[in-house]
């Protein structure tokens, strides 16, 4: 791991009061600079007697690191901290989102046109032709994020309540980058019975369903049961939104190293939710030689009657010569390893055993399973789930622009078409005069990629056969 | 009826080519008066060769007499209808709410505090202590608007997506009044235990839970269950909002003629969800003569065996003397007489039946059990659900406030403490000066109300012991 560095999530603000003599300031910036803190905004609040009050913001490693800087300022003569406030804590006061009226409803004709009695008459026309909420009401622009809280980032099973702050986050990402209206949806149960029959209830409310941190293997029965029983598009962005950000930068890594996905052997470790739907996506532009590894090595059919459903499907879908081993074997002349895995799954050895100019998605995160200072002499690309390194996989490129291309037209269904057609828009977004090692995926906030990508998908749609909406 | 004047729930705007001459608007403008439409906005779009092109929004009585308005208006000379469009779907396209994000996420600062890694520490958070849920997502202010379209405004069983714009109206409401974040959720089901469960299972997501539209007697049953199982309020609008309005337009008009709810008699036209939640409210502040009839009449214990449970609690709670009879009889010396029914249940003669300055609340919409033309030379005062007639009796001064003071004393229920708080806060809105018998309720337009609402509900909730916020 390279040296963790002060970070914003750990930023916190102090209120304090200041003697006012010369040097004090210095002194305490002084004190965060030897604890290694990363100062940030230093305001005046007022000036109280002989006390200047200052707000210091000051980010930190972690919550001990903020403990120790508090204490460090508090021993400092002349200085009186009076409080200190969490800036992430702050943020999230009261949830992130919020409802807003489209129209004011403080008239009586606004009231008459929006409620009763004029509602009734959009109310009917709805009654007539149920196609008709796709356009007057929310289902329009509407995402529901639903989850059990069940494998919450690195987090867990940590339930509902707690999964809420992920959920309205991906909430405000659907909204910042595709101007869709997410609203979270956390159910308090991990029955795949109960989570199915809830999603379909209130599929009437929204355009789509887009499932999150659901643990495996339910999570495959569940997208799947909905994809069929929903005419709305479903998906289960741990899945697809990491697959279809790995293919965007598989296709670009491979144009750097002038290699074809039909003649190039993947080594994917990890076989959970991202490493299945990973394995699909390359399949279908084209891959054809796959070996999956989970913790006991390559699956293979020797394994079958130890594996789960979900595994066996990968020993039918990849291995084709039914090899055995551990990761450093199935790295023997591979030409990309992608790991969604956990930290050290992947040894260097691995890469030494890779072909020329090895490719690695090392994915984990915030730990990858490899470090890339390990492996910087060996690899041609490496690309992490981090941004503080290069090359930053990261499913915020993917889903904003997928439902909003599926929304648009309207979408029965987000297929593996239009995935596809989202990976390429991810990847075209570079040119190739720009394309390089470091440079193989568009950053997070380039906020070209989700309409490029909702077009993509949205033709994508149309030529599938799944839209539902008149092009106009 | 009195006359249907024209609505803006039923205006629309015509795009006009007009050609260049003097007279033509005028001649425009009389077409619509001779068919007595009602002009509104009239816009210059732009000149086009030798036509003006005008924008003219005209409110009309209903479909028909749109139509009619727009064919006179093409078959004048020199005019040319470029198109017409529907205000109130305009309105409604996309839906009337939408989601806003409190803060940008467009940089890496913002994304790393909002969302991963920063929001990781507050999942963590709640996951050590559920209650923090409460005041670090949505939960602090939202409150689900949930029904099956089952009993929608005068229209009935209309299914899940024609309900969307009554409940996102019903959203905008609380915003509206009471800055709540209101978000509908339509049900695909009329299985009480399918919504019972689909609620309970949705439940970590909300602060409180606002049933609508759902038709009796399932709508008891999936209250009771609900207040039952879940931890946030749950209260169901057609039956306690307008309980609670009709129990403050009691206490004013009881005033008014100088009676004590103690000594009077009342007769309650209607059984379903609003009366018995009507006779609750009554007896819970001191009434204990109430008699209640439905289509058959007085509702008595000879009645028992054919009737529900609902009317069975009616014998035992209603008609101390256990009388029979039709509305009429029932009127006999009534001091208030309440309609919850349907228009024409209450003739005259129970008017003519009742005691000094009789009371009348004829809440049919929109039309009432009784046209006040019929009974204005008999009664002292008259309310109605209308906003063209003084005294409307309307939820909207109720459930707003009421949400707000439930959620901001993070009350376990709503209970009937706080429903009789409500009630006398919105009678007291108006005081005894002002009090007039065309003024027993306020206006829905006025701000104060939902506050005053809401600070006697959330006292109301500390004071029988269901608020859990710590009181600062």
């Amino acid at each position: 791991m390279p040296n963790i560095k002060p970070s914003v999530s750990y930023s916190f603000t102090m209120r304090l009061y200041i003697e006012n003599k010369p040097g004090m300031l210095a002194q305490v910036l002084n004190v965060i600079a030897e604890h290694e803190g990363d100062p940030g905004a230093v305001d005046v609040v007022k000036v109280e007697g002989n006390y200047k009050v200052r707000d210091i913001t000051v980010s930190a490693r972690d919550e001990d690191h903020s403990s120790d800087i508090v204490e460090a300022i508090r021993s400092l003569e002349g200085i009186k901290v009076h409080n200190v406030s969490d800036e992430v804590f702050l943020l999230h006061l009261g949830g992130k989102i919020h409802i807003q009226n489209k129209v004011p409803v403080d008239t009586r004709n606004t009231l008459s046109m929006a409620y009763t009695p004029g509602v009734g008459r959009i109310s009917k026309a709805i009654a007539e032709d149920k196609e008709k909420a796709h356009n007057l009401t929310i289902k329009k622009n509407s995402v529901a994020v639903v989850s059990d809280g069940s494998a919450v980032l690195g987090l867990g099973d940590i339930g509902p309540e707690a999964a809420m702050p992920v959920m309205e986050g991906k909430a405000m990402l659907l909204k910042e980058f595709a101007d869709i209206d997410g609203f979270p949806i956390c159910l308090d149960t991990k029955d795949v019975d109960d989570i199915v029959r809830s999603v379909e209830l209130m599929a009437p409310t929204f355009g789509g369903i887009n499932l999150e941190d659901i643990s495996a293997p339910r999570c495959f029965h569940i997208e799947d049961r909905l994809k069929e029983s929903l005419d709305i598009p479903v998906f289960h962005d741990d899945q697809h939104g990491t697959a279809i950000v790995t293919m965007a930068a598989t296709i670009n890594a491979l144009k750097i190293v002038d290699k074809k996905l039909e003649d190039i052997k993947v080594v994917i470790v990890g076989a959970g939710a991202a490493g299945v739907a990973i394995t699909k996506i390359l399949e279908d532009d084209g891959a054809h030689n796959i070996l999956c590894c989970d913790s006991s090595g390559i699956i293979n059919r020797d394994r079958m009657p130890e594996l789960n459903n979900t595994k066996q499907w990968l020993t039918k879908n990849t291995n084709p010569d039914d090899v055995s081993g551990t990761v450093v074997d199935a790295a023997k002349d591979a030409d990309l390893i992608i790991g969604v895995s956990v930290p050290g799954a992947i040894p260097r050895e691995a890469i030494e055993n890779m072909a020329d100019d090895p490719i690695v998605f090392a994915m984990s995160n915030p730990v990858p399973e490899i470090r890339p200072e390990e492996i910087n002499d060996i690899v041609k690309i490496i690309a992490t789930g981090r941004s503080d390194y290069p090359n930053q996989i990261n499913n915020v490129l993917a889903f904003p622009g997928i439902f909003r291309g599926a929304i648009d037209a309207r979408a029965t269904d987000i297929n593996e078409e239009m995935k596809l057609a989202a990976a390429h828009a991810i990847a075209d977004n570079i040119d190739d005069d720009n394309l390089d090692t470091d440079y193989i995926v568009p950053s997070v906030f380039n906020k070209q990629v989700a309409p490029q990508v909702a077009e993509a998908v949205e033709n994508a749609a149309y030529e599938s056969g799944v839209a539902r909406r008149d092009k106009s």
